[in-house]
């Protein structure tokens, strides 16, 4: 028997359910927080437009503890953009920060966390382990289901002059407390919950097919692959199903457990490259890519894909093909119900350019060595290629 | 649909797996705890004994760092005891704490790390959000498969003029860091793998039962049925097999993390007046009622039996009795073949005592509120009548 370690670490408290966002002041106190007297609320411009930074806002209010909200992060932000809102933290002297959207937001909240109690640049934390201190407390509040960035110990920010992204890594980036809401995802629109939905799924997919799985991330894996599979066509076609989105929310966050502990593989590493040159958002990058590179992978881990058959509702009475295709063929039906984009043609991407995202792609070694089956350039050039229709 | 907020808590950071003590050092940098100078190391004799403390400290020297190892805690500590070893504690000067051994070392050891930082005595910290400030850092090293101690923020401090126990309940009672290393409980002896044992799977059997069940409760309470069902046996009677070792411990751990989001119930708190009274340990106390108190839950309780007789092993088509009668039955074959104590009169309980334990059993509402089917005193009183052969 082979034995490894394995490793695993999380939010220390989380509080889930429909309205939990109410809870927000009791928990402030019960977590030992209560002397904080100024919180940053970083958000986006359609949670304002929605009212929960102002409902967030006065609850603070009410504890005696001002608030500044700020909604000048941009979607996968840039060190540059990120430097800048830490300009406007740090003027307003807050001792806290509150992080509500999506990832992006929730990526941000985390750094400034730690670039307030760290006297370094973003440039010198970006890397694993390079964060020497505990940040300021964080709360984080995400209002999509997909990056499972709440409970990550990882921050991505693009560089664009190196047209690349690079993650923070370290446990110091977990915050302090976690709301689930899925009131906050009921007016989500379809095609974010699709590519956010498919993001999360994909998340505990490649955790659970990673050279690094084990017991506690396969746990994680197995139960998001289960809610997320009950719940994403209806959280996409009835957005206001409340016990679908929590599902969903909830399914994000045990995916972003499990990657936590196990990492992500080929998908993730090809779609770095598609969001650094040609802004395809994360969620859609690996969303297109999912079923291709599952197909690829597929005779390797045929014993894995047999598992998650089980877990998203394909019966093994039903097995005229094999459980593993089965399982890929369901992943192209998700993507075909949920209209997720199939061509890398509408990005700007063509032909010519696959040679150089392959390059860039088998480059990323920390997540193409997690993959179960080892890709050469030419097969990853060959996925790309389906994307191209060829 | 009836929405209901949960909440789930637990130590940042977990590392499982044979011979995972040998990451002590490294994972003290990666944790940030590289600046400490001095670690108190709590644990017991047997541990001692088996070489473990002072692997631990010679670990530790490599890194810089002097530690005193401290053996005075004492089985299901007072208050008295946890006391007098906090002053050893203090006047060593330590910055942190590790604690290996059972779930009383671990109670001890987080107890400790608070009452550094609280200036406060035990007495005043005890019962719920009572302690104000984080504690020193610390690590929690379990040596039995049965508490869960090192994930739940709870500690149990025994109080023998008043004939009771009571919990200190707090999140800063959580760890930095849990090494799970199946390796230190190859050596467990079997009287003490049984009652732990089957203490853990009681933590996850009442989580799964209790009222305060919810979907993060559930997960780990289902898998750590699972782990725990199909190793205990194993580890009894093979006590050296490293697979069922580590299944069983991480099956206690994640009983603790069940209960930390969904409480226990009936079983708990009738074991309670049979510790502060009569000594008997938590583990056997649990053990000798969960038969008995699960036969009386089970007519409210069907459905949630059916899924448990799902991941304990109990299959469908087996079915010539009804599934949770099944489980009821597993339950006491257990019980039988690990041979935990059936009979309280060996603990010097007799007929007489009946009505004051039950009467103290049902002034523990905190979990008989959790039971799903409600005990009347006299309900309460036939499940001891039971256990001394009436």
């Amino acid at each position: 028997m082979t034995i490894t370690h394995y490793h695993f670490q999380t939010a220390s408290h989380i509080v889930s359910g429909a309205h939990s966002l109410d809870l927000l002041g009791e928990k402030l106190d019960g977590l030992g927080l209560s002397g904080l007297t100024s919180i940053f609320i970083l958000t986006q411009p359609s949670i304002v437009s929605l009212g929960y930074a102002d409902h967030i806002k006065s609850e603070l209010t009410k504890k005696g503890i001002t608030s500044e909200i700020s909604t000048a992060i941009k979607p996968e932000p840039t060190e540059e953009n990120i430097e800048e809102v830490f300009q406007t933290f740090l003027q307003g002297e807050h001792d806290a920060i509150i992080g509500i959207g999506g990832g992006s937001v929730l990526d941000a909240a985390k750094i400034l966390a730690v670039l307030k109690t760290n006297d370094e640049p973003i440039s010198a934390l970006v890397g694993t382990n390079l964060v020497k201190r505990r940040g300021v407390p964080t709360i984080l509040i995400p209002t999509t289901s997909g990056t499972g960035s709440e409970v990550t110990p990882n921050a991505i920010v693009t560089f664009p002059e190196k047209e690349l992204k690079i993650g923070m890594v370290s446990p110091h980036l977990l915050p302090d407390l976690v709301i689930l809401d899925p009131a906050l995802t009921l007016n989500l629109p379809k095609a974010i919950t699709a590519a956010t939905g498919m993001d999360a799924f994909t998340h505990a997919l490649e955790s659970y097919i990673s050279n690094k799985a084990n017991p506690f991330s396969d746990m994680f894996a197995l139960e998001s692959m289960r809610l997320i599979s009950g719940s994403i066509q209806e959280a996409y076609h009835h957005g206001e199903n409340m016990k679908a989105r929590e599902d969903m929310l909830v399914g994000a966050m045990y995916g972003g457990m499990a990657l936590t502990s196990a990492g992500t593989a080929a998908v993730h590493a090809m779609a770095y490259p598609l969001g650094g040159k040609y802004k395809i958002s994360h969620g859609v990058a690996n969303s297109m890519l999912l079923p291709h590179v599952t197909a690829f992978n597929a005779d390797h881990i045929i014993d894995r894909l047999e598992q998650v058959a089980g877990v998203i509702g394909i019966a093994k009475t039903d097995a005229k093909r094999p459980l593993a295709e089965q399982v890929v063929r369901q992943i192209e039906a998700w993507t075909a119900d949920l209209h997720i984009p199939q061509q890398l043609k509408a990005f700007g991407v063509s032909k010519e350019d696959v040679p150089a995202l392959a390059q860039a792609a088998s480059e990323v070694r920390r997540l193409m060595d997690n993959n179960p089956k080892p890709m050469s350039i030419s097969d990853i050039e060959q996925v790309y290629m389906k994307l191209l229709g060829a």
